[in-house]
């Protein structure tokens, strides 16, 4: 249909013709993400460059894999990895050793390392980034967070955008997609979980992904990122997604929002408070429409407002996908040192304040239909009541209540749990 | 309440510490985002460098604007503000010329440019490109589109994440403002542009904005950007948000949807095909969710799926912090030569193929009821049919029809007009 025409002028096509350069890779884990970079960094292709793995660290050769590892030049030895002159580190073994050692000693050469390791990054960051800092080296980890999402290096190079004030996402796929599979097919966890394994967004043992650890490995990623705070992942107050019930799922939906495993900090203060779990997001909240294994983040910014940014989570070929993109950019960055941003160390974590979702559960229909009025005298503004409705023999009601201290809520429901005949579960309300 | 430590080590605080660098900027322009970024660049600290305004290139000094323009180095002649030795151009006047020449200037002289001019660049944005690409010069233009959400720069850096086969988008934000305001208030098109105005969502002048040149030219940047395709923003198909009336909106919330101001654009076969105007967003896709002033952008990748952007689109101070944070980006790039991507003109563009949301109009409730069978009958595929409602003496009633090419949706209303004694008013609609 189209008449097309080269548009690069000649002197342009001459440098888009040279011939590629190779960038030479020391891969280091051959597991799921790196499989996949492997086999992508072997088809694709750019009119400047191409990749090559210059080596390739595993623990056991013989083990099966994506990728047909003969095809590869495999080494059990870190040492000998990083021997082989490469252009660039690439850091997919999860965990912390031998993860860390490998990077420093990259580092110490000079050598620019990218990795997707959260685990790593929440333990020994401040170490790393040091490390990288002294020697004026890339270290780049766009995948860690958002694997799909291009946005982390983004922020580290622009000083305004990056002057953020608080932020709130959703950062592990596997229990946002449990969590979207229990309010669509009114499943139990237990079911939802084994489809998750099915459809292999759940590990065989997924209590990192469904406790919440790997969600708050992220979140202390995203504030030594945006906050320049660097806090251990102990600190932080987590929920695990697996008391959620599927009529929790029902109720959220009739109040017009959803519940979805949330990540959320603030440090306008000075001080930090930060919460990881399951929140009842009100459907104004762009978090309510963020479905199954799809991740997001908001950052509410000193100078452009909110902005928001969502995509896939994770997924070995869109990591793999991240990750060389990383590549690329270290390569290119070369020497350019990193904006520094001097980064804190705090002991300790508020919690934040926020609105409440509560489910009380009482035998007895009228201590359930007293409870409500219970909360409000008790200081709780509650803002809705759900009807109550009889589920495995137990009378079920969900109040809406506005934002208050952990220490009001917790009182307040330990009067009702005492005195009036009811067990309740609060989880977070954020607008 | 936390115990907070420095972590930044010896030698590293030592580089913190060093003295700021002065960025010495050669502003061209100094309306109301050239005044913010001359406001912005005074008071933005940051422990590695700080702005100079060295030159502000003005037509008419006696000009009554947002800042004081007598802190500033005022000239009204632009070879002279080039002669400062500024580390940086910065373009915000808009228009062509004399923004082209100067731009043209600063890049052969080796000085980076960042603008936030998107009709300079859907006008001349080859030429400017390739002069970049001559002598190796940044020339950013981050704020061009969705302004206060970086995303443009990274992609330009990231080739696996920019093989990006289709987006949609919404990038006017005064449109959108509109549009939403007629939602939510039931207010007619000129209420609601008065209201944009009173504002300051809209300029005096608002026919760039609500016919959809703006977002065309945005539009044309996207498309050199993601596709490497130059296309002249007058082969686009576009349509203004003016036709669009209350009761369209309020059709359009009833069938769970939405009408936003859409760019869209494919060219996965190669030949691109593309629409700017008012759509039906079904409530599936997230740019149904985007209010008011808001600007949003989805990319379908090769790699990662759709990755969806949002936040405030414009705004003098929102430009200005891009503006800036390109500047830094700029400075540090240095000579790093971009990655080149070959551009091919076109000098063509289809429209694709999509939903139709058609409003019909009829004197005679029978001639409206008889309406969507006709239309069935017509091979049009007709999903959802409003109740027949009387607005202004009229009989008005919606339908939502499946995809089909222009030409057919077209001969069949062109059917539905002789014979059957409607009036139609059809525009697309996206899921």
């Amino acid at each position: 249909m189209s008449t097309v025409a080269s548009l690069v002028r000649e002197e342009d096509a001459a440098s888009v013709a040279a011939p590629p350069r190779d960038i030479r890779i020391a891969l280091l884990g051959l597991g799921q993400v790196g499989s996949a970079v492997a086999a992508l960094a072997r088809t694709s292709t750019h009119a400047s460059h191409r990749f090559a793995v210059a080596s390739a660290l595993v623990r056991s050769p013989e083990r099966v894999r994506p990728i047909d590892p003969s095809t590869l030049p495999l080494t059990m030895d870190g040492a000998a990895a990083l021997d082989t002159r490469p252009d660039v580190v690439v850091e997919v073994l999860g965990g912390l050793e031998p993860a860390r050692t490998l990077v420093l000693a990259a580092l110490a050469r000079r050598i620019p390392v990218v990795t997707a390791n959260k685990s790593l990054l929440a333990a020994h960051g401040d170490e790393l980034i040091a490390a990288a800092a002294r020697t004026s080296t890339p270290l780049l980890h766009e995948a860690a967070v958002l694997a799909g999402v291009p946005f982390l290096g983004t922020f580290s190079r622009r000083p305004l955008a990056s002057d953020v004030t608080a932020l709130s996402g959703i950062v592990n796929g596997t229990s946002n997609f449990i969590l979207s599979r229990m309010a669509a097919d009114r499943a139990g966890f237990r079911q939802a979980l084994l489809d998750a394994q099915q459809a292999g967004y759940a590990e065989p043992e997924p209590s990192k992904d469904v406790d919440g650890d790997d969600a708050t490995e992220k979140l202390c990623v995203l504030l030594r990122h945006f906050a320049g705070i660097s806090v251990a992942p102990a600190l932080i107050d987590r929920t695990g997604v697996g008391g959620v019930e599927p009529c929790d799922l029902e109720c959220a939906s009739s109040f017009g929002g959803a519940i979805r495993p949330i990540v959320a900090a603030e440090w306008e203060s000075g001080t930090p408070s930060a919460f990881v779990g399951p929140a009842f997001v009100a459907s104004s909240h762009p978090l309510s429409r963020i479905d199954g294994v799809q991740n997001a983040i908001s950052l509410r910014t000193r100078w452009s407002g909110d902005v928001f940014f969502s995509g896939p989570g994770a997924g070995p070929t869109v990591t793999a996908a991240t990750v060389l993109d990383d590549v690329v950019e270290a390569v290119r960055l070369g020497g350019t040192p990193p904006l520094l941003r001097a980064t804190r160390t705090v002991t300790s974590c508020d919690v934040p304040v926020t609105g409440w979702f509560i489910r009380l559960v009482a035998d007895d229909l009228s201590d359930a239909q007293r409870a409500p009025a219970t909360l409000t005298r008790l200081g709780v503004r509650v803002r809705r009541v759900s009807p109550v409705v009889e589920r495995y023999g137990q009378q079920r009601q969900w109040v809406l209540a506005g934002p208050c201290t952990d220490a009001h809520v917790r009182a307040a429901l330990d009067v009702l749990e005492t005195t009036a005949g009811c067990r309740t579960r609060p989880i977070r309300a954020i607008e």
